[in-house]
């Protein structure tokens, strides 16, 4: 069965944008899920799972690049020809399993959810095709202690993580504020010129981070060509509306208080814009009670949030320690995520609103974070114990010493490959192991079993310029019983060399 | 920007075979999964994510049904017409790994994945197309005591998961032998006749178990008319053939020993047969020198595993225990995962053969197997306590109550809903709160908080028949000074009618 013959011999490969995860990398990933899912327990929130696939016309399409419609996502035909697609996001899954089990959940429904999501996007540094995310969202609530609620549950998360105070700041806005100006700017329509240039004037605003106000004014303009020497077309503003955008974006204070003062004198006239700022004087009015300052959460009239579902209030995590990028320049690390109300994303299914709001944390993103502050620690899953096999006709009896070991709660295996004993030390060395067992024919005959301490071993050979010496020293090796391999092991591996 | 009409209204529902995971059954599940990682772990494997969607050629075509080879997998196209896939198993994403980085492994490679794979077939009852598989895999060891070890590792999962001795075995089989009486029967040739009657034969042996000696010698013959009047074609053998065929299946004995001797003559003279034989005998010494008899570890002869890279032994897991089947009858619960040897798998990439072994638990099938068992207990988290809200306008107040309990570790919400005291007290009982948190005016002015007990009060209305009555005997509960609230809700929840 296994004699047909290939001549075919595919590239051993991943498409562009996917990735493998190492075992140092997901175990660390676990453990700040963990810590991060405990955070979200403690607010009350529980678990679900939905699945990797959903009828595309259920997930929407509200990407942030919504002018290509049937871009970023990973879509395919059932066998009825339904389109079903990849999930991009997991909020509208959610807002999918609400709608479907709206009666019989418990309202508001909490939930929290990590997985991966997929887009079908160009690939570029840190930028995946799949990654994941670990969202909270609590639906059918039109309060907005809501939002502020998931504010300051992303601040603990932060401090959960290790992140300082200072080394992150919760950014919130409302898109009702946005609103507001682009009906001062007569951007509010719904023909399709006004829909065009609002999208590409949020754009513009989302980008005053990387461009600074003089970018952003050209991209509110006419255009802008970067430095690549590449032309982006402008909103085409004229400079009346583009002072109002750029008074607005530019409006952030010392304060929240003072910040809404600006904003309000800013859209005065508008009231969609006024009601987004009382929104967000609610929120303050919580979260200041609650003791977070606007070091942790700040209002921040230039976060816009791409994705087009968005109605009320948004936010955003930044990272605000400085990193090298990639022309070694040194720049805030930035965004880890975001999140915001939609309260018309279940109505796309049931006909009535209901009001929902939710933060989604870039799990892998904030990974790299932590890895730049230097926050992952070494793994605290000791490697195995290795037995090497001597004599193959013995393996009975190296696979008991495992199975002793194992009992015992201590990580163990058997060489399994076929090399001698050299490459059975250098394998145990690559794996990383703390102790090697070694037991010959004369070992055996004497009921004794050798522990060779290769953590002893490779410090001792950084001490020894002589390989040669160190080689003969045998410094990290003892000869035990039989019987008393397990207590022996267990002896070594709690010495303080073994233990950080 | 909220405010585009839309006509079209989706159903809010999933595609066929696919479903949503609740928070019970997801505990449940990372507790199933933390325990057989646990396992792996022990016998020094090591974690490894690769990612859902490969490059079709990569994963290659080995699914059972692959006389219908664009069938069983989700694939889609990139941008530059490369056919991409989900993957359907975790062991080809391995074999594309190992082959990819084979340089810089240490060998063998061990490692250990869990995740989701996808099938693209006809969903039924208790059939997904989105399932978890749990694997572990030795690649580049060609020892028997690899085959062996993972036998005995998955035998250790099932009682570190609670199933007894007796409720589950481990059946071994070997390609080889399989070769060796298709060889009997003159079905090794590479013409297509013989690959097609060889599948047949295959599959008609893997249904001994369902359909008995006789309905297999039928799909080994002309064929076979099932209940619902389907007929199946045969693989038209002979009745010579026939009657080795079913010899063989049969040739399972109270040991593994008999079970060697009989086959052994069953294929006289088969070279690779005789091989397959040998390498059972050399797993047959080890498992039992480390104790694990037949009740754990039996060959069985009629263990197929349809997966088409399967070179050498192969095994499976099988629920022994009997449930009922959706016609009452009493059926073994039946297989839970299976594995094998595929030498050739790497191979396909590298050119040179890389011996590897592997196995695959059905994390979902398991999960409904321990259900059936009675083995999941309640939920070891804790809903939350609910925090009533009688006033909006101290919504802070209540806020504070929250944080002070979570910053006690206890898991607690400020109801974020509407509604009135009716409806939030009966929020708090869907969700499970042992507790729920009151503050109104009174309260208020007196710095004191009520504590209503939903537990004994669930208990005490089973015991009260007038409802009224219960209602107003207040049994569960209490008044307490603000500042006391974490120290008395702390003194509540370590009652023993909360600690069930």
């Amino acid at each position: 069965m296994s004699k047909k013959k290939k001549s075919f011999r595919p590239k051993a490969r991943l498409p562009r944008g996917f990735g493998d995860v190492h075992a140092h990398e997901l175990r660390t990933m676990a453990a700040m899920i963990k810590k991060i899912g405990d955070i979200y327990e403690l607010y009350g929130f529980e678990p679900l799972e939905t699945p990797a696939m959903e009828f595309a016309e259920c997930l929407g399409k509200f990407l942030p690049d919504a002018d290509r419609p049937n871009e970023g996502v990973f879509a395919l035909q059932d066998d009825d020809e339904q389109w079903m697609s990849l999930r991009y996001d997991l909020t509208a899954p959610t807002a999918r399993f609400v709608a479907e089990n709206y009666d019989h959940l418990a309202k508001p429904f909490r939930r929290y959810q990590t997985g991966n999501v997929w887009r079908n996007e160009k690939p570029g540094p840190g930028r995946f095709r799949q990654f994941v995310q670990f969202d909270a969202d609590t639906i059918g609530s039109a309060e907005m202690a809501a939002d502020a609620e998931l504010a300051m549950m992303w601040a603990d998360v932060m401090e959960a993580l290790d992140i300082k105070r200072g080394d992150y700041v919760i950014r919130m806005n409302n898109r009702k504020i946005l609103d507001g100006v682009l009906d001062k700017i007569n951007l509010l329509g719904e023909d399709d010129a006004s829909v065009k240039s609002r999208l590409t004037v949020m754009r513009a605003m989302d980008k005053l981070d990387r461009l600074g106000s003089a970018g952003v004014r050209l991209l509110l303009g006419d255009g802008r060509k970067d430095e690549s020497g590449d032309y982006t077309k402008g909103a085409g503003l004229n400079a009346a509306s583009i002072d109002k955008v750029i008074a607005f974006v530019e409006a952030g204070k010392n304060t929240n208080e003072a910040t809404l003062d600006a904003l309000s004198v800013l859209i005065e006239g508008s009231e969609i814009g006024q009601e987004g700022i009382a929104e967000l004087a609610e929120i303050n009015a919580l979260v200041s009670a609650a003791g977070y300052g606007e070091d942790r959460i700040c209002f921040d009239p230039s976060i816009v949030r791409g994705l087009g579902y968005y109605s009320g209030p948004v936010m955003e995590a930044e990272l605000t320690f400085e990193i090298k990028d990639e022309k070694g320049n040194l720049v805030r690390f930035g965004s880890v995520g975001g999140g915001g109300r939609y309260d018309g994303l279940v109505a796309r299914f049931k006909g009535i609103e209901i009001p929902a709001t939710g933060i989604s944390i870039g799990v892998s993103r904030l990974y790299a974070a932590l890895q730049k502050l230097g926050k992952h620690k070494k793994s605290e899953v000791m490697p195995p114990v290795i037995i090497t096999v001597m004599d193959k006709s013995e393996r009975a009896v190296y696979h008991n010493m495992a199975m002793q070991l194992r009992q015992a709660g201590i990580r163990a295996e058997v060489y399994m490959g076929s090399s001698g004993m050299k490459a059975q030390v250098k394998y145990a060395d690559k794996r990383g192991a703390p102790l090697v067992i070694i037991q010959g024919e004369d070992e055996r005959n004497n009921g004794q079993i050798t522990i060779k301490d290769l953590v002893i071993g490779s410090q001792a050979s950084k001490d020894i310029a002589d390989n040669q010496e160190w080689r003969s020293s045998q410094v990290a090796q003892m000869l035990v019983k039989s019987e008393t391999l397990v207590e022996n092991v267990k002896k070594i591996l709690a010495k303080p060399h073994h233990q950080n």
